[in-house]
């Protein structure tokens, strides 16, 4: 299968981020995943500084993107103050969002999910005027670290309302690292169900270790876009317990080997991903930074690794 | 499905282990273990203190588990040197392994892979003579770290000359973390085309991430035996690059959450792998030792462990 990969270490992966990362260094570490064939990219996010200090260089990163036309560039935008800033910069596709559970919505947003859906609504007709494809994204559509369990009927509802707005593309997101396979199925089916014509997004933390078998579960659904952040780094910062994105080498790397294609060259990623540690100085949980690639003959590089 | 799994963590998970582990903390992890209601435990090696000197007091191990009567009591028993030490302690299985591969037989026995076939014969026929059952395990089944590829035939015809020894249980060792789900498909496909009677257990490392996807393979295949380690500990001293055991903790939280029958207790191996950590010295990698089990309105007690 052609499997697309939205990269999100810039947004998701720093939103929550406590090592500086300064403005020149987002836009290196967007270059450098894109030398490994990646477009699509949701880059940063248009909320405001004072919610997230880490992203209030957003229009500096755009603007600052090399190589902007070989690029499908993404942000959220929250608000209709936060499109006014992301229509000056011809983004490609505006990230709606809203939260599929009431208590996370109000500590995210600090308002009921009707009410943040009412927001959208001025957002998804102020894209389609600019010539932006608006997307919905749903948050909490796994679990809810207030509320526990959110049932698939009210992500389908919360769909429903996005898709009546006129969005075609609905990003389904395991906010905390909740979802497990049969509940993936079991979402993604009766998103298929309920909203025939939309394309699903799957995102996916991996704070449960569950992420790359959810990934299987949604390539065996037919889903054939995820989303995931370099190095595995991320996290929501009005959901405690959020940490780690799956990680885009840990992902690609699976996918390969799954048969999928997803043109990306996951050496690449793993050099941008050991560039990337430098640059938040630690070590970041992706798998494939520590371990080779199957069906490489790595003992001697391994125990290279392992002395070193 | 009613899985079973075998907990591993006192033998692969400590064979490799630099911090020092005492006798009797050997003895209280596998205690603890027990408490969540784990039977099945492969308990240590028989194998020369000399190569593997963390897995030197064998046998006071097995001597001082308490309630033995209820556990199931496997240890690996490479060579007749070995059984004779493991035939005076009463053990219920004895696993004899060979390596699917050349290279790690070499590196792991100092011996052919044919020649480590041979020597399990006389292991076989002396289990047999003492009442207990001789299990095969084959390691390097999904990869060798300095072949790459193992082909799926090379470990049916491994797997077939210890089912012709009498074997009837046969461990197919991911030992460093190579498989993925498709390998795991054809394997065990093949494996049961080829000995039909044979039960399977599968055995993963989650050095790259793939282990829960795996085993929803296995599972999804009708698998229902697995090996697991408390916290991830774990690797072969003589497989580079083999390190962590997929944990008990997140295997067992991942097979609750798709519907499946452990008999665990998911609380009481949390409890058992923050006291192994306390024994360690060190945070070990299972997921559930941070995160708090998918279904729990734990944001309180998440926000206090990420402040604490």
């Amino acid at each position: 299968m052609q499997v697309t990969i939205t990269e999100v270490a810039s947004r998701d992966g720093l939103q929550n981020e406590s090592h500086p990362v300064s403005t020149a260094q987002k836009i290196e570490l967007i270059d450098r995943i894109a030398r490994s064939g990646m477009t699509r990219f949701e880059v940063t996010s248009f909320v405001s500084p004072r919610a997230v200090p880490a992203l209030a260089d957003a229009e500096e990163v755009v603007k600052g993107l090399p190589n902007r036309a070989g690029l499908i560039v993404e942000a959220l935008v929250p608000n209709l103050r936060g499109a006014e800033r992301a229509a000056a910069l011809g983004l490609d596709e505006w990230v709606c969002f809203a939260s599929a559970s009431e208590s996370h919505s109000q500590a995210n947003s600090n308002t009921s999910t009707q009410e943040a859906l009412n927001r959208l609504k001025p957002v998804i007709d102020l894209a389609r005027q600019e010539g932006v494809v608006p997307v919905g994204a749903i948050a909490t559509s796994f679990g809810c670290p207030f509320e526990g369990d959110v049932p698939v009927t009210r992500v389908v509802e919360v769909a429903r309302r996005m898709t009546d707005m006129g969005v075609e593309t609905i990003k389904l997101g395991d906010t905390i690292g909740t979802a497990w396979p049969s509940r993936v199925r079991e979402l993604v089916r009766a998103m298929r169900s309920a909203l025939p014509d939309t394309t699903l997004v799957l995102h996916f933390h991996n704070t449960r270790d569950m992420s790359l078998a959810n990934v299987l579960t949604g390539i065996a659904e037919g889903v054939d876009r995820y989303e995931s952040a370099l190095g595995g780094v991320g996290g929501c910062p009005f959901a405690p317990g959020a940490t780690g994105n799956v990680s885009t080498e840990d992902l690609v790397h699976f996918l390969h080997l799954e048969g999928h294609d997803t043109g990306l060259d996951l050496g690449a990623l793993i050099e941008a991903g050991h560039w990337f540690e430098t640059v938040l100085d630690r070590k970041l949980p992706a798998h494939l930074l520590r371990a080779s690639p199957v069906g490489t003959t790595t003992a001697l590089a391994e125990m290279k690794r392992a002395a070193g």
